[in-house]
């Protein structure tokens, strides 16, 4: 019987063209992380359950893909339990494993299981794939690649004020110019939750100012009071709508707010850190700015929270976040190690590069030559010379099977080959190689040296 | 309640150094594969259940790994079934997707699923990890990574040239020299099967001829009788056991053991062109041997079979295998498309050149230069240094805090990190800075431009 030939709703297949495209921007990510210091870490595929469930709230734990044990699966489930369909028992005892969630949970167990190996302060990259059972749309997966940057084991700013180099220095490079990196801070978030006497809304209060963006302000209002924030706290709250000029105009009009709040002044210190080091140090294409709306990993990050969005004019979210977590690796059992990191959208950077045509021309040809096969014999030393060529590094192929020589620039032009090389008798017996150019039609006779020459 | 940090049984994290070997290892494969003209394709992790199951036999059913459905995934389980506890069958309801178990199957997927975009023939390469629920053993993860090339749609003896000439240069590239590539061709297989009277016990002649290296002549014999071949076919295969001299003296006596086989002298005429053009081509370290008792993967290969041992003294498996399977795509409804290829084992290959000590020093050095932290205002120059060394491709990194300097030179020294820059209020004010060889403990003050210079 036939199978019909389809892969799982979500998941992609990667031909030779967009592979050489998601390998050109991983490339670059990945010399910019060695250049910044960074080492590459690899994880398995599969963590045992326990170290994933529970870490994400709710909405993760559907999410993650969970693997059936092998073999007998229902043999530690009763005869009871069976019956009564208890989903949740009866899948955390056919199921002990699990398919990686993020890159941050598997590094977190990683560090703590590695801990007396590890010089610290740890600075580890990981670009690897994961999977959410997320309903697929656009620029969202069900299995996609993350590509991580981390340190762990510094409380120090320069990590910040160096992540935000980074996200620059990549997107420079990507020719992806115009880039914005938002950067918040979660006690600046804290202090205004504390002047408006919102302690215990800290959470509510941000989902609400989140949205200010694609809602307006009396929305966000209207959001805030249903969620309890007083009118009092509400008119506290009115400089931060018309929060407004320059990174440092915003931290002054905010520094007056949070007067009275030490976490809050603590959150300006820092963000003012930041922004004067990369002031003096300058950023490529990027653009620096203060968003107090920002607020997306609340529940873990302590201190900066970073957002990058695309160019203006290229509608898709973000395309990169990180932040600063204090206490991360506290949930396998190692206290008080802070960590730091940035993560880059590989999809979304791709969709926004393709959508911009930033791809250069040359990464997706393929191999350089093609020799024409002309039958055995002069295959053969078509061969010959093929190893000479690939020994000086340069790529070619020999035509697998001696078919119409027609058929066999076709194949060179749709593989978009750009050059092919006829080793016939005749040249076979003047010691000299016929070499054709695809694009411009152009042949010349040349020797093995020339060719050589050429192509090295 | 802080988890146990550990990982699953048979899986395996990957330190720094580790990861740079690895991938050593890898970019070696992946050049040569693209200097031979294979285009790279990556496929899901997970595909369907269908698309998988039945292709590996019961044994390899049984190893693969399936994914729980999400949400509600009993409600397609009937009281019955499931009071039944009828393993199969809920196993198929309750799963609809599993974790790829080689490269080969997706990919014969991948070739029909697109075979309207393909151009034929088709030299893909692909290098992505597998899992299998196998009992883990030395050389034996249940995630793995495989190294493969395959050329689809060509019946061209070329392409197992080429693979012969691949895996010289692979091995050789690796330093691995001394390998033994070894052949054989399932038509020899058959016309011996033929010749004693056995072709519908094809199977159980192999799979006892195959042990001949490990069990010697006699057990082999007692073991074919009891598989019901008979006493006259073991004395028609009497040259078999002695079959000895170079590929060519082999390849003689078989000629004459097979004279009245069809089949059997196809096998011989393929074996010799491959070996004849290998003797005028040439290899570089590797050895390519003839075979008879090689037998991998006889259910679905049709001519070649390679396999490949590390050089003598090791003790490893093979570190390679592969062969021709003449209707691969045939499963998913595509006929009469001939494909071949190769496999690289990384782990394997790993151990071993692990074993052999011959991985280069150089590929396990992170960061090049690691400047000292002395404070806010000596660290700000620091890193407006470090932007321009990164810019020139050098990678550097500023120490996280301003620790006490012994401690940022033990952390130099733990991460072998060879320079280490000193740029105190001293060297600030006479424009200089201070080079610390941390082997030989040299230092020198140098100006920006001779720093470059050292690095560039």
């Amino acid at each position: 019987m036939a199978n019909r030939a389809s892969i799982p709703k979500g998941t992609r297949d990667f031909n030779p063209a967009e592979v050489a495209k998601r390998n050109y921007i991983i490339d670059i990510i990945k010399s910019q992380f060695k250049l910044y210091g960074f080492q590459p870490i690899e994880t398995p595929s599969f963590e045992n359950s326990e170290t994933l469930l529970g870490k994400y709230g709710d909405e993760g734990d559907r999410l993650i893909f969970k693997i059936l044990n092998s073999g007998d699966f229902l043999s530690k489930v009763d005869d009871e339990t069976l019956k009564n369909r208890d989903i949740s028992k009866i899948s955390s005892q056919i199921s002990e494993k699990a398919l990686r969630y993020d890159l941050t949970v598997p590094f977190a167990r990683y560090v703590v299981q590695n801990q007396n190996d590890i010089d610290f302060p740890f600075k580890r990259y990981q670009i690897q794939p994961v999977w959410r059972a997320d309903r697929p749309q656009k620029g969202r997966f069900r299995e996609f690649f993350q590509c991580d940057a981390d340190v762990v084991g510094s409380t120090s700013l320069w990590q910040e004020v160096e992540f935000v180099q980074l996200y620059d220095a990549v997107f420079d490079q990507l020719q992806l110019k115009g880039t914005t990196i938002k950067i918040n801070n979660r006690k600046i978030l804290s202090g205004i939750a504390e002047i408006i006497g919102a302690q215990d809304k800290l959470i509510d209060f941000t989902v609400a100012l989140d949205k200010l963006d694609k809602i307006g302000e009396e929305k966000v209002k209207d959001e805030m009071l249903q969620r309890g924030i007083s009118e009092e706290g509400l008119k506290k709250l009115q400089p931060l709508f018309s929060l407004s000029g320059s990174f440092d105009e915003k931290l002054l009009q905010l520094s007056s707010l949070l007067e009275d709040s030490e976490i809050g002044k603590k959150g300006i210190r820092e963000l003012e850190f930041i922004y004067a080091s990369i002031s003096i140090l300058g950023l490529r294409s990027a653009k620096l700015q203060l968003d107090v709306t920002l607020a997306r990993g609340l529940e873990y990050y302590t201190g900066a929270i970073f957002e990058v969005s695309a160019p203006s004019g290229v509608d898709m979210g973000s395309i990169g976040g990180g932040g600063r977590y204090d206490d991360l690796t506290g949930i396998f059992g190692l206290k008080d190690v802070s960590g730091v990191g940035i993560s880059f959208g590989l999809d979304r950077i791709y969709l926004v590069m393709e959508s911009l045509n930033l791809f250069p021309e040359a990464i997706s040809e393929s191999v350089q030559i093609l020799f024409i096969n002309f039958g055995d014999s002069e295959a053969i030393k078509a061969l010959k010379t093929i190893a000479i060529l690939r020994d000086n590094g340069v790529s070619c192929e020999l035509y697998a099977d001696a078919k119409k020589t027609i058929k066999q620039f076709n194949y060179a032009n749709k593989r978009n080959i750009p050059f092919v090389v006829l080793l016939g008798t005749t040249e076979i017996e003047n010691k000299v190689f016929t070499l054709k150019n695809m694009k411009t039609g152009n042949q010349e006779e040349l020797s093995l040296d020339q060719i050589l020459e050429r192509f090295k």
